[in-house]
């Protein structure tokens, strides 16, 4: 057991109270943060991190991603959404293999430790793949592996993904859990919605699912079935079990009504319901009702980053121009949803606040940068003038990821090479002109 | 002169192609670039730079500022447009020296530097001591000194600006300009309007002005003159001069079609736009009436950074999002807003695209990052995954003003401690607590 001791640091606790310290230490045993502010009389640490002209934050959640598709990052640019996934993104998914997904994934894992994120939800395929790229990470990760029905899948039907949730369920130190991810109520029929939830609750896990992206996709279901996608879900069982539901955007008030009820946790990705110009979550409305929401980068196919930090911008300023309201998402709301309402969507609510207990998933920024100073407001440099690329620390249950921005778990010229050659590959594009790159 | 080849880029240039080179050189003499892909047999440079794993494009433009209001970056959070002036903006400004506004324009520059921005349109006071920051910086900037009217102005009247454009007019081998900057039709009275507008015309200079921010501006323009803040500017002379318009967010048809046939160059400010719930300039509409519009930051109190990489990415999303049409606003269109229009706008239209004979305004930025990869598309990756941070070297008139991240004009150490000294002590923030920042 590791104990470390951070000093000299700006924390940014979001805690309860929203305390923010200066010149403060943190104490970490092991996994877990022992104390804030000033370390406990006689702490021994292993290790002291001076932290001056640094901010320490929780570390972010990514609630809802692709991770594998960096290997898209570019690949489908300013295109409807038929068209997106017709003509590009399909291409490439269907020709796919195991080992693409994983080099894909661990893409995605050096670039959302360099973002500063220390826990992802993944929905994707191949998803072994996937958990053995976290765990090499060393992130935290919620993993689901995507089935459309009882047919047509990818790599594994509905019984394959129960393999996959048993195999990894609490694996790397409890770093990594599973769970269930029928794609969509558009995608899959309702009775195998309600067997999926079936299998969810006799394995005691949860579901993480796409749902109410669009105003077709609702109309298409109350032409259908009568119900609207939220409460086709809730009457195929799916609520039973604790649910993670991305995009949201297109909601009535008994929708907005259930989601609470029901305790569902929403996840928008404010940069790809722009990019896609698909819409606005009400936010304000489902957080009003007390819906946990969390904030998610969706696929790099369509956001093209893995980058929290813009997601946590994003979130206040559409919402603040959707309703042609500054004062809406004020203070450190957008990074709570970016943080802890995030860790409790993955199943960790003990991660996303800088507290005694919890776990020991934080963060350092430089703030020894122009667009750092003044320092009048730390939340709002975080929030409206950092970068990805500010930070420089990550630690994940007390073991440094990243230090100084130099990744410690991964080799990032290896994963750059391996990456980018299949990506192209897969594309069709000319390994020769790949060449040219590196000269 | 110096001559400077640069080698292995791959290069971006915005021609009028949308030409993209790999692996390509760019040969600069002086101050303008000789040659692109090759450069010209016997071509003797006394500097060459390998650019391997380096995008090379035009630098940025950010045609609307406030810079030296870094000083109240995270001073005004969240507020209503009124009470974040009167209760917060205001309190500031009434209290600044000229020698807080060179600070302020001095920690702006080292923000733009880094973050790839060769050229500034200024709107602000005691714009003497901005012309020597940029004069420092080795910038390019187009500086208006703001003024409201006959009395109640900043530091001078008109008289005291027309003055100031005199000094400072071609000032530093030609890189500052000048102009005349009366606020606003809404602040300003319409005869003084129109003696500005003579003025300017007499001098042979442009105005920079704000236009048509909110409805409640149009509204009562029209309830007190019977024309819309655009019909008012024009009917005073104002677009009788090269104008470089702000905001334009409240236009009618036939303000669009004035703006337009009178070759008025729009600048769209999105972040401040969204962040202080403002709305949508129509630029698709005025893109097609072949408006040229352009892309500024709007001063850091409002949009708390001089990120032009964010603003060209937001002027993307922002018009997906409204129009609810993921093919607005393609390809390297804002890329085109952010470099080129901006360069048209603030008077160099031979800066702005990698072609032989333009001025060499250009940056490099550093791919070899896991956001950056695949590079499937180098556009893509610039406008949706790029971060400010990216940016390693810039070159402004054929000058490295940063190299591999290191500012070559600036005192980077100085200009953070006295920018913020000052920026707190305006707030009446505890000094003592600026200095346990530094330990």
């Amino acid at each position: 057991m590791t104990r470390t001791l951070i000093t000299h640091a700006d924390i940014v606790t979001l805690d309860s109270a929203g305390t923010i310290l200066r010149n403060a230490e943190v104490a970490i045993d092991g996994a877990r943060i022992v104390a804030v502010g000033q370390a406990p009389a006689g702490f021994q640490a292993d290790e002291t991190l001076d932290a001056r002209n640094h901010v320490l934050m929780p570390g972010f959640v990514n609630a809802h991603t692709h991770s594998p598709m960096t290997f898209e990052r570019g690949w489908a640019e300013d295109l409807p959404l038929d068209r997106w996934f017709n003509e590009r993104v399909w291409v490439v998914e269907s020709q796919l293999s195991d080992e693409d997904v994983y080099w894909g994934a661990m893409l995605a894992a050096a670039e959302m430790i360099r973002g500063g994120t220390v826990a992802f939800a993944d929905h994707y395929f191949y998803m072994d793949r996937v958990a053995q790229a976290a765990e090499q990470a060393g992130l935290r990760a919620l993993l689901a592996w995507c089935v459309f029905g009882e047919e047509h899948n990818i790599g594994v039907d509905l019984p394959g993904t129960v393999d996959f949730v048993q195999r990894w369920q609490g694996a790397a130190d409890g770093r990594i859990r599973t769970l269930l991810g029928p794609h969509s109520p558009y995608m899959c029929e309702p009775r195998f919605l309600a067997r999926t939830a079936a299998v969810a609750a006799r394995l005691g896990v949860g579901i993480h699912i796409h749902l109410a992206e669009s105003q077709q996709q609702v109309d298409n279901s109350l032409a259908r079935y009568d119900r609207s996608p939220v409460e086709l879900l809730e009457a195929n069982g799916i609520f039973d079990v604790p649910t993670i539901a991305a995009h949201c955007i297109c909601l009535s008030e008994i929708d907005q009504a259930i989601l609470a009820r029901r305790g569902v946790h929403v996840v928008q990705c404010p940069n790809c319901h722009m990019k896609l110009g698909m819409g606005v979550t009400p936010v304000p409305a489902l957080l009003a009702q007390g819906v946990n929401v969390a904030l998610g980068t969706d696929g790099p196919a369509s956001s093209n980053d893995l980058n929290m930090l813009k997601e946590a911008r994003l979130a206040a300023l559409i919402q603040k121009l959707h309703h042609a309201d500054p004062e809406l998402m004020a203070g450190d709301l957008p990074l709570r949803m970016a943080t802890q309402n995030g860790a409790r969507a993955l199943g960790w609510p003990d991660s996303g606040a800088i507290v005694p207990g919890n776990l020991a998933d934080l963060i350092l920024l430089d703030c020894d940068q122009p667009h750092w100073r003044p320092r009048h407001d730390l939340v709002a440099n975080l929030l409206h003038s950092a970068q990805a690329g500010d930070v420089s620390h990550v630690m994940v249950a007390g073991r440094w990821l990243m230090k100084e921005r130099r990744l410690l778990t991964l080799d990032q010229e290896r994963i750059l090479w391996e990456a980018e050659r299949r990506a192209l590959k897969l594309v069709g594009q000319d390994l020769a002109i790949v060449r040219t790159y590196a000269g």
